[in-house]
């Protein structure tokens, strides 16, 4: 186990309340540095005495006001950071910024520490880690293994422990496959939500920075410090960080068809996978296969297509007068972009949104996908042999997901049987990441790993996740509408997220509704006492939803308010005194799931 | 004035509904073409027994069922109709499809006729309407203007009076100008409302099918035919008709500021300007001057950018075998996109989003915009003189509008001072369609002006308008929130609209609640007949202020459904049972307002 107080930010936050002071935290990062000895991971490394300053300008401990205070962390060297070169992997291309990238003066703004510039497969293009003239980042888990890629260094830093979280960058998985591969969680935030001004692109209508850290709390909160519009990035929008929370007891989670899953031979990945998809099974929810051909289709367009062509765009002065100062493996991929026309571009979007248009309603017909994070691991000896083949295929499950414009979080779910690590990506549509983040969350938790390659375990969950979410609207739900029934959709279709389940006071009756389909109770308020308590569901919704759900609820039920065993109100289900004159009481069954339960 | 029936829907329809024959009105449609003799209307005309057969397959009068019957429209000939050759104005690319584009197939079903194909600006390209090979159809209202283009023949067909309606394209402008040149309604819907599945594509991220007609309510109906998601359309959207209606008594409308205003020396067009922003006063609408530069940035984009590749690539192998079939400007054009690389592509791409995000703003700031719809009037010598400058200056209020995913309609406003036509285009955010032609009615109406070029009087208003504005939610209040009443200031905070006064049906009591500040009553639902009618008036708002009311409303009050004694129905107030033990049964006063006024 790696010595030295736990980098998480929940232990190192305990730690500095227990008298830690931040030069006590960066004597462990440079230690921790030495020890890992991988002169891979960072291609610049802040210099000591510049971070002592900085740290010691921070002023007393102070998370309320800095809620990354003194958080180390470190940046993929496609991110400026002012007084750091960016390089991008690529010696030639190297300039100095005097300004942060938006994301990371936010981050320093909360508090955090920058300790350096991290390694990536040169500009961002790769899966696999090794595509870099420096040394290659070694696998936190396997030195065998590739570290995965693009974001080499940044998971490798994080998994070792170095520093709390780290920054990368994800355009077809380069945020999401190192973490799979360094048991980390990599969290892929909506297209928009994080700045990219700052950022070397790579296909500019794709690309998004993603947040490397320890645990699932952390990337949320790096989200929420992060995630900002930004009038100097085109492509920013406004995705709120919110819906991050207990997970819907029950939610409807798309996998791939049998037949349409791809390992490429590796049976013990493939019964790791199986593994995590009896995990979310055993946590209550339900699975529908998908087929998935088509996020296929989607995923083939992004290095067959147009879309290289971005990345051509991005550098193509720099590449037209000095292609020598590539890496060869990605000097042939640019190369081969010159030749597509502006027709073929469109083509190419053409095609996107033939696909977009096919694979919506699956996207609709489920709260989120789970899928492998890779198909298989690779060691540095295949890269060797097959170069593009190997990183292409582990992008099987990744490539589609920006091109879709969804949201995913890849997240630790076990050891394989060969001790390589296994992991699922949790994905789902943009604006949604808070859903996948809190599902993600329990997977992990359920996993009971050791966080990254440090031997540290999960700190213990917070009792009450900080939810700040003002003006969301409560409403308890009776019947139809609670988890698993038949307009429980209704409730996943405006974004509504499930908060607790709780019971009535004793004032109330159940009735079963007469005639209606699907078939549905009534709850009506009666003299305490003379009623009983009934079980409810607790879900939570912004002013908009609640009004298109109250709107569109027909008679004979309102909406009105409950009183609950706890002694708290909430908005809920109420009936019309007038519906319930032929209706048959069911206030015995103490609830409409009970009820139906015993009625099949 | 053009003798015979009007041919705008509501007065054809009244004749039918007096007798007149399908056989009489396409006796009427063929008098007309000769009557008019233009050759260069149509480049197909309908076999004249063809159509008295399809006529007669149409079966007695019935507009319930068929909200098109029996009405004449003319299809741009970049549109299939199933058994007429479609050309785009190009006899070397003419094929015959078997199938009917979506939207032709959709008006057929609602009962109207094809009466041919019209001429065009070869392959939509142009808004002048003389680019073809074919002879150039004769402006409507001045033979020796252009008549706009592309959409040339529909235009004119309708200013006419040869069909009722005709579909265009619009990617740049072709649906607004020529209806702006020929003193008709112009509607360009929101991309993706109409499917574009069977038309020609000139840019197909761009392109939506337009709407000409003799009057809005006209355009509306056809809209709401012709709209429909359609899965063989990959840019096909749901964009819901609705929101046509009596328009907001006070918009705030956007027009360019003074200095950024371009007439191209027409003051008499700047004049026609001037003078439908005095009518929007006088309508009671607020003016605001709004920067124009980044708007015609957009424009540009258009036409210098990578958007012609996508002309060239959809006739790309036709184009690079048999180059000489074009016409020659046209042909320009094309090859000029041959050079533009996939980079090219995507840095016009990044270029649009970054002016997107810099006029979202602007966007945003107001309800809608008005704009001259064309700035100044060519004549034919004009464009012999300057063919491609002169076009390009006509786009000047349209060409961005596309490219910002915006609606449009361009109507009447009034005649010059030199007699030549005046008009204006409305502009507003996607989905808006309804606002946008909402107040683009009243604008012609306030015009007083007769139809295209047929001197046929603007048929009466309908008396009531069907209503379903998007997204707004009615509710009727019962008591304090009543106008006037102690708690109405809710209502007035969330800005709400006060629509009409109401009763209920005879199934409510009313009692007066035991203990409420300020004084409130409850409404509760009994059986039909043991009420009575109580009064009550329904207001309108947004779901996230309707949302924020329910939220606040205390129990025992809850927002059901309420049954009004017109036999609709809306949300409204109920009150749970057991809170009208103790209290006082005031449903003979027939409504809270009566009885406050009886017992002070």
């Amino acid at each position: 186990m790696r010595a030295g107080p736990a980098f998480d930010i929940a232990s190192l936050h305990a730690a500095y309340q227990n008298g830690l002071t931040a030069a006590d935290m960066i004597g462990t990062v440079f230690a921790r540095i030495a020890e890992v000895n991988d002169p891979g991971i960072f291609i610049h490394l802040v210099d000591i005495g510049d971070l002592l300053v900085e740290a010691e300008a921070l002023g007393a401990f102070d998370p309320a006001t800095k809620p990354l205070w003194g958080i180390p962390f470190a940046v993929k060297d496609n991110i400026d950071v002012a007084g750091m070169p960016t390089t991008a992997a690529c010696p030639d291309y190297a300039y100095m910024p005097d300004t942060d990238a938006t994301v990371v003066r936010l981050l320093k703004e909360a508090g955090a520490l920058v300790i350096g510039k991290t390694n990536l497969d040169q500009f961002a293009t790769g899966l696999v880690g090794v595509r870099t003239p420096y040394p290659v980042p070694r696998n936190a888990m396997d030195a065998d293994l590739v570290p995965g890629g693009s974001s080499s260094g940044s998971a490798v830093a994080t998994a070792q422990g170095i520093v709390s979280f780290a920054l990368g960058t994800d355009t077809a998985g380069s945020g999401r496959i190192p973490a799979g591969l360094n048991n980390i969680v990599g969290m892929k935030p909506s297209l928009g939500a994080l700045s990219t001004s700052g950022v070397i692109p790579a296909c500019r209508t794709l690309d998004c920075v993603s947040i490397f850290a320890l645990t699932v709390d952390d990337a949320w909160r790096v989200f929420e410090v992060a995630g900002c519009p930004d009038a100097k990035d085109a492509y920013s929008k406004t995705i709120p960080a919110n819906g991050f929370r207990q997970a819907p007891p029950v939610l409807t989670i798309g996998v791939p068809a049998k037949a349409d899953r791809l390992f490429f031979g590796d049976a013990v990945m493939e019964a790791a996978y199986d593994d995590a998809l009896r995990m979310l099974t055993k946590l209550g929810h339900r699975l529908v296969e998908v087929p998935f051909g088509d996020f296929y289709k989607v995923a083939n367009l992004l290095y067959e297509g147009a879309w290289v062509a971005e990345r051509y765009a991005a550098v193509k002065d720099f590449f037209d007068a000095t292609e020598a100062s590539f890496h060869p493996v990605t000097r042939g991929i640019y190369g081969g972009a010159r030749q597509l026309s502006a027709a073929d571009a469109f083509k190419g979007l053409y095609a996107l949104q033939a696909l977009k248009q096919k694979v919506a309603q699956l996207i609709a017909s489920v709260d989120l996908f789970c899928v492998p994070t890779a198909p298989t691991h690779y060691t540095r000896a295949d890269l060797e042999a097959e170069p593009i083949r190997e990183n292409s295929r582990l992008g099987t499950y990744t490539n589609f997901v920006n091109l879709l414009d969804m949201c995913g979080i890849a997240v630790p779910t076990g050891t394989r049987s060969d001790g390589r690590p296994a992991s699922v990506t949790l994905l789902t549509s943009s604006g949604r990441d808070g859903l996948a983040a809190s599902l993600a969350r329990d997977i992990h938790a359920s996993s009971s790993l050791t966080l990254g390659a440090t031997g540290w375990l999960q700190p213990k969950p917070k009792d009450a996740i900080s939810v700040d979410e003002a003006g969301l609207i409560d409403i308890a739900v009776v019947g139809a509408h609670l988890s698993g029934m038949p307009l429980n959709a209704q409730l996943l279709a405006l974004d509504s997220r499930f908060l607790r389940k709780a019971r009535t006071s004793d004032c109330y009756r159940l009735y079963v509704l007469p005639g209606q389909k699907p078939a549905k109770p009534g709850l009506i308020r009666v003299p305490q006492a003379t009623g009983g308590q009934i079980d409810v569901e607790i879900w939570q919704m912004t002013p908009a939803a609640f009004g298109q759900f109250v709107a569109a609820i027909p008679p004979p039920l309102s909406i009105g308010t409950l009183f609950l065993s706890d002694g708290t109100s909430t908005k809920g289900f109420l009936v019309e005194a007038t519906a319930i004159t032929d209706a048959t009481d069911i206030t015995h069954h103490g609830g409409w799931r009970t009820y139906i339960a015993a009625t099949v």
